[in-house]
């Protein structure tokens, strides 16, 4: 059967993750392979490029699914918009070549976790940011995250409850920068750990809070032991932002806005 | 009895508008009044600088109220936000002279209007913009906008159930700019008409997708007949951002972002 890729966004707060649960609770996987199977007019099944967790939301997953129903791109993106619902639409689908796989052909992810930081908690976004009301050394943060930039085992980074083989991953970029009262952590890695990029927040807001030094970040990467990090920050303020794939499979770009977006909400 | 002020924020996806309704639909005053009571003890009425319609978000409405109940800033602050559902939160309540009045005392009001500019529907804040398909031209936008600056009759641009004795207001600023996919139109005006701002984005989304010249933006204005005006556009995408009191009744300002805020979407 012939092979597309798509690439989804998706608000995930009322979502218990991206993956389907046999216990039928609503996942974002769910809806999309719906919205596609009414499509297709059969049942069609996806796989994604990076599972996020419940209330973690998606700008560019990217997905590839295989059928035999003739559409135009325009029909597969309309058409599943059409029957997905608001919190979840696809930026566009395309045809891809079989030996595409959403997953096994990522060169590397990039999340951004956002933080709301002022005194009072926000009326807008509520499941959309991270509120945090101690004021944040975004510097001190910055040179933390620095500390883990490269190859190295994150095994003091990942979730007790884990399944990777092991945890050695390679972060290609950390910065922590601020727009007014938001702060924003913007990683890319070439893969990423269950719980990594909040477990990472965890260990940089103490270090912004001026709690912890920022080379607590390397101790706690060298303790290689889970116990050793800092809180899970929550899942809210999390985006899988962008995934990259090898040239060859001609897939769009995503191109992030330069203020990394601007949104409307002048908190 | 002192008078306080406070200044709300609010998504107004879920409500009927800003003011309670004889029907008992979901309002943000309810809910403010509801929250106020509980941390006063007394039943506890408010008055704002500017009702919004059903849909319409606030990010500093101001509002004024009257208690015997003695708490801090802080108490009436926090004890409020503790009291309010997570899409309505107080960012500052303070005491301020019994002269002081949150409709009467305001000398100008500002509103955005944020549009999606991209050929598919967004996932994020779908009930926090307006989306719009059709590519438009920012700059075009922006001279049609110009024709209302200053004191006109605004009849063509009020609903034709506004209770307004009479249409005169005075346009202080208007200006439509452009981050990525993100159009917004930023206004300022001594006060606003019913319908006011969402009747002059239906006619700025005419000239920007290039179905009318800007100078019909004056052509209506000149009509003084609402039905030679655009459409009404979606309450969805838009927000009271701001109000402005003489200073002498020491309020506080608010500060934008200068990205007139950078949110962490990255559409």
């Amino acid at each position: 059967m012939p092979r597309l890729a798509a690439s989804v966004q998706y608000d995930g707060s009322r979502y218990h993750g991206w993956q389907s649960l046999k216990s039928g609770l609503p996942s974002v996987q769910a809806a999309v392979e719906k919205a596609l199977s009414k499509v297709a007019n059969h049942p069609v099944s996806v796989v994604c490029a990076g599972r996020t967790d419940a209330g973690v939301h998606g700008c560019n997953q990217v997905i590839h699914f295989d059928t035999d129903a003739v559409r135009s791109g325009y029909g597969w993106t309309f058409g599943g918009n059409t029957n997905l619902p608001d919190d979840i639409s696809f930026n566009w689908v395309r045809p891809v070549s079989d030996d595409f796989h959403a997953r096994y052909s990522a060169k590397w992810r990039r999340y951004r976790y956002v933080i709301l930081n002022r005194p009072v908690r926000p009326a807008h976004l509520p499941r959309g940011v991270t509120f945090y009301y101690r004021p944040l050394d975004v510097e001190l943060m910055n040179i933390a995250g620095q500390y883990l930039i490269g190859e190295h085992d994150f095994d003091s980074y990942r979730a007790v409850q884990c399944q990777a083989k092991h945890a050695v991953r390679e972060i290609q970029h950390l910065n922590v920068y601020r727009h007014g009262d938001m702060v924003v952590i913007d990683v890319r890695a070439n893969a990423f750990l269950h719980h990594m990029v909040r477990n990472i927040t965890g260990v940089l807001l103490e270090v912004g809070a001026g709690r912890k030094a920022p080379i607590w970040a390397r101790e706690v990467l060298d303790a290689r032991k889970r116990s050793e990090g800092g809180a899970t920050a929550k899942p809210y303020g999390l985006y899988f932002v962008d995934v990259g794939y090898p040239d060859e499979f001609g897939l769009p770009k995503s191109e992030p806005n330069p203020f990394f977006v601007a949104s409307a909400l002048p908190w």
